[in-house]
């Protein structure tokens, strides 16, 4: 299902400058010739996007976890189908900000009896697994306080030190459990000195 | 998970009667001085409300049958959560509109490579099962015509009589394979006979 083309992935907890890395490498890849296609989750397709407003908008007992993590599995689904898969298929990368990653993260640490239904749910609806990922690691207090200053959707942003730190902690597990699939790049630094790197690293997986 | 009370779904064709009979036998027993709730899906809560919006306008082709599948499940999922379930372990009986069974037909039998999709995913996030259905079989026809006489929403209704035929023989495979579960009802009369029948036999099995 992954066609011809290269499927990359940023992941991070709030604030840690990975969307800023997902543009950054996309127009060095544009600049060398490649066809890139930038895309992010929750959303990234019409039909995702108005799923995200859907899960996004309202109080945060709007939704339980169950019926979020169908909702953003649908929109995943919609995104894959009308965005990734074709334009793996013509052969293009995709870059896309947040992918799986991000609902193992966030579901499946928060609510920790659900991990199992998400891999579950993803194997069954899903399949589709980013070629490389970059997980954009930083501090939790200070990709807080930029996330903070940045505002943004009420549901899931701002949810404090502790959060930030457990769901930093998560990312980091997950990279220990597919070293070779995701790659941690120190956040802590300006962004074209992260940037090198994640170029560096991007041609070093003879991806370039 | 199903709490107390007793859960009945009423199935069948679009235009079979099967809403007019879920109605006739709340009323029945709301006489009899039962806490009953009457609903339907897709739908049932106000979260649940909007997915189905969010499914059913537009274009046919505006979403996979993959998708809509997800989306489905997430309205039912929230139904149960706020709706049914509630209602259940306060010792209500839930008369419901369509249930799981429309899923397995509808979506598992227009796509017949997803019906595993179908039960899988029913199994990892759902689980309940009424305890009685009451299919209201019919032939596939006459219950066009009624259903087009009504109008409908646009992509689901007025499939055509091919279309009829093929989903009314899922549905009594289904009762087929379970027998204890699934009563099958003759719609082909008038609405106060059917409504005796299906009195007698919610009776019968010592529910009433």
């Amino acid at each position: 299902m992954s066609g011809r083309g290269l499927f990359v992935s940023f992941e991070g907890i709030d604030g840690s400058g990975k969307t800023t890395q997902a543009r950054l490498l996309s127009d060095a890849l544009r600049r060398t010739g490649r066809d890139v296609v930038l895309t992010r989750e929750p959303g990234g397709s019409d039909g995702a996007e108005q799923i995200r407003r859907l899960v996004l908008n309202g109080p945060a007992e709007r939704w339980s976890a169950e019926t979020e993590l169908l909702l953003f599995t649908a929109a995943r689904r919609d995104h894959l189908e009308r965005v990734v898969w074709p334009a793996l298929d013509r052969g293009a990368t995709v870059i896309c900000d947040r992918f799986a990653d991000s609902t193992r993260v966030y579901q499946g640490t928060t609510r920790g009896d659900l991990r199992q239904t998400v891999d579950r749910l993803h194997e069954l609806t899903i399949g589709t697994e980013p070629d490389l990922t970059f997980l954009v690691d930083m501090d939790p207090v200070a990709a807080l306080s930029r996330a903070d200053a940045r505002g943004g959707e009420s549901r899931f942003e701002s949810m404090g030190a502790a959060m930030q730190t457990r769901m930093r902690a998560a990312f980091l597990d997950l990279a220990k459990c597919h070293p070779r699939r995701i790659v941690v790049i120190d956040g802590n630094r300006p962004a074209d000195a992260i940037a090198q790197d994640v170029f560096a690293a991007f041609r070093g997986r003879s991806l370039g």
